[in-house]
């Protein structure tokens, strides 16, 4: 948790933004609903808490049951929980009042948790704009729908409060959306901190990845690094000898020299803040000629997005250099022919690398993306393409000092894709589809992650080390392990 | 997951004994609904998945999206699940078809996930009985809702179907509950293996318990074993040097010699089956003599229940005869006094043990808590007592071969406690409140448990290896690490 000030400050700064798309005096209120426990097998018995995120943003407090509401007219603040009963400190010790969380985040005043449900009705029934988010977790489906008098689905859509029908509002997603965007210097801290649990992870991952060993032990022992040191992993690891499988959650295959293993696996700081890094290694600690040629192409890929990530740049053009130097890689190794900026617009990479870039990163590891996709990542001026690859990107907005974004290209062979291109005959006239086939069906996939924060004049990887990357690196650093 | 024959006969047997407790030929159908992805912060940022229970105990079947009816009157069998888009192929690689997950758990007849809905519309619009378990995590609660056209709320309360309502079936969860309770000899290598992973998360604990060591970094380290060997954890590690604070899930202390630590730990097989040990060591390695005067009647009641654990006697009777000897034990060291008879009969034990002596274990810790704590650890002819400690004791049944429950006798110095039985007078005939006041207040807490199989004609220890329990062996094994 953050001093007192960085919540007031923000939530100050939620009421000037969001007011101001709304009618002089009429503004309405907003409804926090924070998590509750999410049961793994049955209630009581749940899944580590998180807290949802935005309400972790703006008012701090990381433990389940809890609401708030703020009055955009009146400026008014209250948090909504329940105090322990006198039964409930003989089972949990003696605990801090919720007055007390109140004030450690700045607000001044508190009320038992059924309060809330009459505060939003009492809005309600005075024809107040009742702004709230989209309900991300089931629990929080339910518990707006109530709140609200909405359906269950129509409560996670997302549409302006002008439409004078209940539903998420477009106006908090926005000003929300605009705030969480740009880090603070004491969130940067937090997802250095992250990012440093995050190369201890990869280091624990590589030392384990000996022959024999089975995926699923590398796993836990990563998994354990998260826990000791934070609060866990921040997304499902992604460990696998397969690399062209781009959501395989499978840990069962036994380490097998001459293959690769590509490892995409973050934390979460213990305040709930993300990293994410991807590498990928050689198997046996040492590249065959044939994987590190698309592995040094790879490396270009992300060494030239740090180069041009920097203010004024749209994601989307460092998204589309990247592919130009992909494919000019490719194209010496005669896995394409052509001119690149032909290859480029006609969406060729899409064929190696499916996947965009990279995406925003915060308090989530694609941060906010349950408030849309395209009202996080994109600016107001720009569409999202149909194109495979270019078409998944998450981040395309015009970057600003303070935007946090992952760097994130791979080249993948995926053996469906290629005979669903060749079949269509996509790109024929571009992908030597012979050389593919012979050679490169069962070559797997390379991915190669950074996380980068974008300064005033470029930007910085974050962490307080960069993981070993460059092929002869990443051979000396097993050799020696 | 086990050999079709195992699931083949499960279900065999649950039409059997559901159908005797309905009307010939109108015994109606059964529907499971399994579970989804449970969000983490974001969609498609998930929490570990883990399937409902008793779905994965009828159908196997440890994926996401997945449904099944059971039709008592007919016999049929269908399994509601998707097949992956070609495009998904792409993502996710090569994936088994639902027929042929089905055909695996030997069920004949798979559909698309939506079929589900239109079939239990059909089963009620005809008028038959559509038997369901209560809802427990909230997507099951949206989605049963949705199913029977019920509330939210009344999809968890369980009801005779006699009633004419429409609600979570009595007679399946009774017929669901008579068969999860005696567990197959498949089941039992698996908790034996769930076991041998909570020796080495609580032997890695042990180890790692050294003066100036964060707590933290200790439960890391425990968990990251289960995830290397199993799923994970069973239920949040509790791992604390406040030990007399049952729920207690903060991390943040720092290993102190002359401290307790208390850890509660159990971890899921791949196949989910669970375990749960606790130990309690010394900080510095070794037990003060009033420490280990504690200690060494919580082994005493332990190695009691161990013995007096067989087929015909009742759970109840166990736990009455362990708070016997706790109180002999604490009359011993003066800090009660009185017939010993009478102490347990006024319930004086309770405040030393606020808990039950153990719980069912299976496929969850507290087995099938969610279909009701009573239902579950109750025979017919018993009824929970009101006391303090025997009150909250959840497995009080007739003891029989195939149950496999905790033995977890504790001893807690709960100051909050201690002050309100004083105020109230409760236990003023028998409890030395003054030496327990001046000598015990930050004593903390110890439990010590393990997990037994009913036998033939008594029991055995669950696990290949029984944790180090006796105070000389925790010494001895402490002093070499």
């Amino acid at each position: 948790m953050f001093s007192k000030e960085v919540y007031i400050r923000r939530r100050a700064e939620l009421v000037r933004r969001l007011s101001a798309q709304m009618p002089e005096g009429k503004a309405g209120v907003v409804m926090f609903v924070g998590n509750a426990e999410a049961p793994q097998n049955y209630r009581g018995n749940d899944y580590k808490f998180r807290q949802e995120s935005t309400f972790l943003y703006y008012w701090g407090i990381d433990e389940p049951g809890f609401a708030a509401l703020l009055d955009l007219d009146s400026g008014a603040e209250v948090i909504y929980g329940d105090d322990v009963e006198i039964d409930d400190i003989i089972w949990m010790g003696p605990q801090p009042s919720v007055e007390s969380k109140a004030a450690a985040v700045g607000v001044g005043k508190s009320a038992p948790a059924a309060e809330f449900d009459r505060a939003v009705a009492a809005a309600r029934s005075l024809g107040r704009v009742v702004h709230f988010l989209p309900a991300s977790r089931y629990y929080n489906v339910l518990r707006t729908a109530s709140l609200t008098g909405c359906s269950p689905d129509s409560v996670r859509k997302v549409a302006s409060v002008a439409d004078g029908q209940v539903h998420a509002s477009l106006e908090l997603v926005n000003s929300v959306i605009s705030m969480r965007l740009i880090k603070e210097e004491c969130e940067i801290e937090e997802i250095d901190k992250a990012c440093e649990i995050g190369w201890l992870m990869h280091t624990e991952a590589r030392r384990n990845c000996k022959p024999g060993v089975c995926e699923q032990d590398i796993v836990g022992r990563m998994e354990g690094v998260t826990i000791s040191k934070g609060w866990g992993v921040s997304f499902t690891t992604i460990l696998s000898q397969h690399g062209e499988t781009l959501h395989n959650h499978r840990h069962d295959g036994i380490i097998t020299p001459g293959k690769l293993l590509l490892i995409d696996a973050g934390a979460e700081s213990n305040t709930h803040y993300a990293s994410d890094f991807t590498r990928t290694v050689p198997c046996g600690g040492k590249f065959t000629p044939k994987q590190r040629d698309i592995y040094d192409i790879v490396v270009a890929c992300n060494d030239l997005a740090y180069e041009l990530a920097k203010p004024g740049v749209t994601y989307r053009d460092v998204h589309l250099a990247v592919a130009a130097r992909m494919l000019e890689g490719l194209k010496s190794l005669g896995l394409v022919r052509g001119e690149v900026r032909d290859m480029v617009a006609e969406g060729v990479a899409g064929m190696f690398m499916p996947h965009g870039l990279g995406h925003n990163m915060g308090i989530d590891v694609h941060d906010m993306e349950d408030l849309g996709e395209d009202l996080v990542g994109y600016d107001p001026d720009q569409k999202r393409s149909s194109q495979l690859g270019l078409g998944s990107l998450r981040m395309a907005r015009r970057l600003r000092p303070g935007h946090v974004i992952t760097d994130e290209p791979g080249i993948y062979f995926v053996p469906a894709l290629i005979a669903k291109w060749k079949s269509e005959g996509h790109g024929k006239d571009f992908i030597n589809y012979q050389k593919l086939e012979a050679e490169y069906l069962d070559f797997g996939g390379i991915r190669l992650e950074d996380d980068l924060l974008i300064t005033a004049d470029g930007c910085r990887r974050l962490g307080p080390h960069r993981l070993p990357i460059y092929a002869d690196e990443v051979e000396s650093v097993m050799s020696g392990e």
